[in-house]
């Protein structure tokens, strides 16, 4: 411990002051990505890149956020109140509906990225398990649609038919790809307890995954309403947010205890909540839920950011190996999405256009990353420092080339 | 642990089951409060103590909840931000302006509950330090205008002469309440390391603490401004909230570095906020202070009350001694605060309801009562878990009776 916070006694002082770095470093991070027009994210990651690799410069003053553990918690729930707001973004009818096209875009979407980063993590690091393997390529599969949604708006296509691919096959990438991790994640720690996995247990793996979301979805859509007109129904103020974030936390909750990551059980209670079920509450409370998460989230969600950035090694991007590894996996990474496009039939959707605009990995990306950092078998994290470092490096690079492209794309389609 | 939480898979399970039991039973404590005409305070503290005793049922199945550090963190910060939160509701100027009515109230009303405090303390634990009377007499300092501040929009006295009076005499009471606070906390810090405090050492760490506020003050106010004003020339939104909870966290931290408690320090962050400084901030990013610190406080603050309700032995309730302890720690509490009224003069203002108006402790007098658990001298808390227990009906007292009293004041005035 540095002698500052030995002098502010201990782990309050610790955290007061974690927090004031972090808050600022992000805002900073957020700002200079804007000037360079590029998403907010992207500074955010890269100030904690930044801090974390202070100690290089032999100033070791900052050591200390990478191994607060409280600093780790707040950033889960802030990964969990991201994936809670994500499966807001998105309702159960609307995934219902998505059509033909989205439904095989998301899947050949989902598919070819995670078998691409498998060869890839096989080729390279053929002394490590397969689930090592198989875990990096669930990491290539999620499409961070934030990104792309922001740049149609900008260029005004929010309406296109490429548009209405693109959001409707992210939604049902994002339940995939909530599925895979979920049953990634089961085989590694059910690997861990040195159970060995036949096609039965795997199948077993993911049925109780698919289960929990059907289940979690079929429960979910009957008490939501019914516990919002109960809580309309009170004399107290004050319930939508601690009523929605303890259905959000209940589930995660849940999620953990049937072996899933708490992930998984947050982005099904946002998938469950929808406005209707909680329009007379926040009517009569005078907020949206909206503007209640916004500020919590806001609290939490850039000491995750700025947490991954910390871990990332800066010495990983001058071994060789490393360097060409996350140039490889990032080729992957574009082409394996790219080929979303192919699928895209009838004629009326630009196929490249789809296509590039399911490359940006984003934050989801990296909460996958992260969570392989979590996993341990045989005494070693599933995603070790060297290759999070790569992860980070293809979800930096993803999420950066994606706005010039679906521009440039546009931009010649409107030409013609 | 219980077998429940040992399946979820560790300190994130835990820490999530915690927030759902914790959020869920603020709420409907409070909603019972408000059904039963009381501060909502009063329910979500209740709430905390039924939970807290379960184990006297047999059942240990929440038991986790006191020990989790996590959840004290939270807490913590919970407090951090409640303190702010009151500093912002006054500002400088308004503090200089206050009437020497006003002034006069507020001395009388932190000097006599705090000696009465002290006596009272020595007479039932004569074996206890000096510093542990002294500590207890500093728990009954605080006022918590906002319990009176309720009550007085309730029955529309909010314009009277009385109002006034409180408002200003509670902006100095919590100012006064806060250098006694950093110097009895910095007297028994100094106490634990075996220092023996002669006048000087004592006359130092109030200088520290009135140095702190005032140097605080003094550069904050210069600051804050600019601060905002740089924020609002930024191309990227969302900076009030970070920015003011960075402020606010950064005066927090110097406050433990300085040996005072980082409430001190939220406190003077919130006294120099105000609303001009950020008020072109505010109106760039079409979002008041008030509504982004109103949730993240609704998701920190239930943690503190609920964790102070549990922290509360529900068999000290059946210990005669603490019981008379409490008693008597109550009617001190009330006759002390009401002693205020005595030197109202002039005529204009009525003093027994101005006495009555100060009477509440509510939260600040729990937050007290907890910094003093929380302080070691001689392997034994400053506050033992009995005294807590006292001081906690003694809140619960104080904030029950004030809304009837009041009310019952106003109304024979009326009636003149």
């Amino acid at each position: 411990m540095s002698p500052l916070l030995a002098a502010a006694g201990g782990p309050l002082g610790e955290i007061l002051l974690s927090l004031v770095v972090i808050l600022l470093a992000a805002k900073v991070g957020g700002e200079l990505s804007v000037r360079a027009g590029l998403p907010t994210v992207l500074g955010e990651l890269v100030m904690g890149i930044l801090l974390g690799n202070l100690a290089l410069t032999g100033w070791h003053g900052l050591e200390f956020l990478k191994h607060q553990p409280v600093l780790a918690v707040l950033a889960e729930i802030g990964v969990i109140l991201l994936l809670f707001e994500v499966g807001v973004e998105s309702t159960v009818p609307q995934m219902l509906r998505v059509g033909p096209v989205a439904l095989l875009v998301a899947v050949v979407g989902v598919v070819v990225p995670t078998g691409l980063g498998l060869v890839v993590a096989k080729l390279f690091f053929p002394n490590e398990s397969f689930y090592a393997h198989l875990f990096i390529g669930t990491v290539l599969c999620a499409t961070s649609v934030g990104i792309t949604a922001r740049v149609l708006k900008e260029i005004r296509k929010s309406d296109s038919a490429e548009a209405k691919i693109i959001v409707g096959a992210a939604v049902i990438d994002d339940i995939l790809g909530m599925i895979l991790l979920a049953t990634v994640t089961g085989m590694i720690l059910a690997a861990g307890r040195g159970s060995t996995l036949s096609v039965v247990g795997v199948a077993w793996i993911a049925g109780k995954a698919v289960l929990f979301l059907v289940g979690a979805i079929v429960v979910g859509l009957w008490l939501a309403p019914r516990m919002y007109a109960v809580a309309t129904r009170l004399r107290s103020g004050g319930w939508l947010l601690p009523l929605s974030l303890a259905f959000c936390f209940a589930l995660s909750f849940l999620a953990e205890l049937a072996g899933l990551a708490a992930l998984v059980g947050a982005f099904t209670a946002g998938l469950i909540l929808e406005d209707v079920q909680f329009r007379d509450l926040a009517t009569k409370e005078e907020y949206e839920l909206h503007d209640l998460l916004h500020p919590v989230i806001g609290f939490f969600l850039p000491i995750f950011f700025v947490l991954m950035g910390l871990r990332v090694d800066a010495r990983a991007f001058a071994q060789t190996e490393i360097l060409l590894f996350a140039g490889i996996l990032t080729a992957v990474a574009i082409v394996g999405k790219h080929a979303c496009g192919v699928v895209v039939w009838g004629g009326r959707a630009d196929r490249w256009a789809v296509g590039l605009g399911m490359i940006p990995r984003g934050e989801v990306g990296l909460v996958f990353a992260g969570v392989g950092t979590t996993l341990v078998l045989g005494n070693r994290a599933v995603v070790t420092p060297a290759v999070f470092s790569a992860c980070v490096i293809m979800v930096v690079l993803t999420t950066f080339v994606t706005p010039p492209l679906l521009k440039w794309r546009f931009g010649r389609l409107e030409s013609r």
